[in-house]
Parts: structure tokens; sequence; C-alpha cells
């Protein structure tokens, strides 16, 4: 008695498992979905990450993911071009553009420092940032990584990397999330967010 | 702005998302997951499905998975054709299996009687089960349906259909898990294992 009486199910089963956070019975239960699905559904469903990874492009400019040399975001004229926002990687590019509140254009790093995952600075796109800089197109630098540790240690060797081309160079502002109650922010935040403390005329700005 | 600035993206992340329990971040999350695996890798991954679900038969005799007419229990010469284990997915099967346990066969109902969900018995595989029963080919039946108010229906529609045949009709023992703590266990399942309690000379059967 084996534990699949069917290779193709083993198959199927395996390839959700091997996706992160999904385990073999969550996969069982993705594969029963999909078995009482059409067979044009499940061929759609099966295409949709083949097309996805064989047909995707990255931006040559920001490394976001685009359907033609240029991403949408950088071959849009109106978009200003000088200010670049500097992102982990493409969800962080959904996440600000949902905001509406930016725009300028990104560059995607990939990834951030991280010694024990193996990943170092060759590993990202910072080079080409570094180029974008120092070719004198760009008037400000936002650095908008995540604010763990990894993400501070990327930021700070990109700063090293552009500072001296005298870019302005700016981090999006930490502080209370918008509707935390105050005693139970972290007190590291908390602590910022008064040392930071903005005009309270600013806030009022729409 | 768009939330999805390319459309390949959106309809593997869309893919993701239709499956049950995947929401759009977790769906964007293994998305981006596949983007860094080897084109190879995602080919296989998404043929997975498909193949399955093109070319998955289910077994003439217990509708369990197959990859011929028959499936491998019930193409077993060493299995007992006599007892049947009546269950509700294939599912079942492999947990029942894992148990090394019987030495029987299955019937696969394919789904619980609920007419909250619009599940009728002629939606399960309940004709072809009281058929065989009256073939006269069967000793027994084991009803091994979920202990939920839908499994309990489900066999009890069986059991009307099936008693007539004055086959031999059981179902899985119910009690108290093993490692579970007396104090800590429901009411129903505790009255329960004290009304059908066991002479402890059959525990001792190894």
């Amino acid at each position: 008695m084996r534990e699949f009486s069917n290779s193709l199910l083993e198959e199927a089963v395996n390839a959700f498992a091997s996706l992160p956070g999904i385990g073999k019975k969550t996969a069982m239960r993705l594969v029963l979905h999909l078995l009482k699905q059409d067979k044009e559904e499940v061929m759609r469903f099966g295409n949709a990450f083949i097309d996805l990874r064989n047909q995707i492009q990255y931006c040559t400019e920001c490394h976001n993911i685009a359907s033609e040399p240029l991403c949408d975001i950088c071959s849009n004229q109106v978009r200003n071009k000088r200010i670049v926002c500097v992102v982990e990687d493409i969800r962080d590019v959904f996440a600000i553009e949902n905001t509406k509140q930016f725009g300028g254009v990104y560059h995607v790093l990939g990834g951030k420092i991280s010694p024990m995952d193996g990943i170092g600075p060759s590993d990202l796109n910072i080079q080409s940032l570094v180029e974008k800089v120092n070719s004198d197109n760009v008037d400000e630098v936002i650095l908008a990584l995540s604010a763990t540790m990894e993400g501070d240690t990327t930021n700070f060797y990109i700063y090293k990397k552009i500072a001296p081309s005298n870019v302005k160079i700016t981090t999006i502002a930490r502080g209370v999330s918008f509707g935390d109650e105050l005693e139970y922010a972290d007190e590291l935040t908390l602590g910022r967010s008064i040392l930071q403390r903005t005009p309270y005329e600013q806030t009022l700005v729409k």
C-alpha cells in the first residue's frame, strides 16, 4: 500500500506542496478542488503560470515586470523620471501604486541584503541604480524598504553607494499607523514618531 | 493606475486566488515564488494539474481515482471484495489505507447528502452501491462517513436503502481519541464511548 495509488495525483499534490506555506494536506484539498472543475478551467489554471513564466519580461529601466521592454510605469510620459523610489520587489510597487500618492518611477531591487540567506549586494539590482544616479538624471532617491534589519542594512549600503553623487536621498516616514491605539504601538516606533514629529498644519494638507 | 500593470501576472494571481482558502495576497506571494523558479520547473508545475485533469479516470467499481478502468485497490487480488467501506471522498481512502488496517475495498460516494449545498442522494454514487449490494456479492458494508449531521444523514439514507438486502451493516467506532485527556473530550463522544464500551481483552489484540 502506497500513500498515493496514482502517480498523476501524486505529481499534482507535490506541485502544490512545493509552494511556500502549503503542506501535503492542503495540497490534496486544492487538487480535489481542481478535479471538480471543468477541463478547460484547469487548462487555463495550469497555463496561467506557464505563460507567465515564459512570457514575462523585466523592465530594462526599473526591473519591474513588464510585457514590453519598458514597464507601464516607466513608459508613462506623465511619471516623473527624476524621482526614483527604491523597493524590494514588485509587490511593493503595487502597494505604493495603490495609494495613488506617488508620481515618480520605481527601482526594484529584487530582494534585500541578507547574509543569512546568502543574498549579497551583487545579487540585487543595485549597480544599475548607482549608474542611473551617476548619469545625473535623478533628483531624488526614496528608500522604501521594509523596516527590518535586512531592510536597514540594504538602505545603508545603497546610501553609501549613491551619497557621493549629491543626489537627494530620503526614506519613507516611520511612525504610528493610522487607526493604531498609542498604548499598543511598540516603543521604537512611538519613540521615533515623537522625535520626528511633524508640524500639525502639514497633516491638514489633503 | 491599475492594481496590476500586467495581464499575465493578473491571470496567474487570479488562478491561485480561485482556489479555496487562498486570497489575493497569498496568491501574489505564490506567483512571486514561481517567478523565481526555472522555466522547466514552472512548466512541470502547471502541467501537473492539466495532465491530472485530462488523464484521470475513476474506477468503474468504486469511483476511486485510477489510471486504468479499475483502481489499484479494486484490481488487487488480495483485497476482499466482499467487505465494502463507504467513504465520502478519495482523501478518506488515503487516510484509511495509511492505517494499514483494512483489507477490503472501498466505495467512494463523492460527497455527502447536504441539502444546504444542494447535494441530494442522486448527486452521489449511492445507486451503484445499492446495485452492488443487491447483486449479492457483498457480505459487509462499513459506513465510514464523518461524524457530522450530513454524514449521519447520508449514513441513514444508505442504511435504509441497503437494509432490505440483509447485508451486514457496520459503522466505524466513535470514541475518545488515543492520547486525548478525558476531561477535554466532548460530552457526546465521552457519553457514547461509555455506552459502547469494549471488552478490555479486545483492546489487547494487536
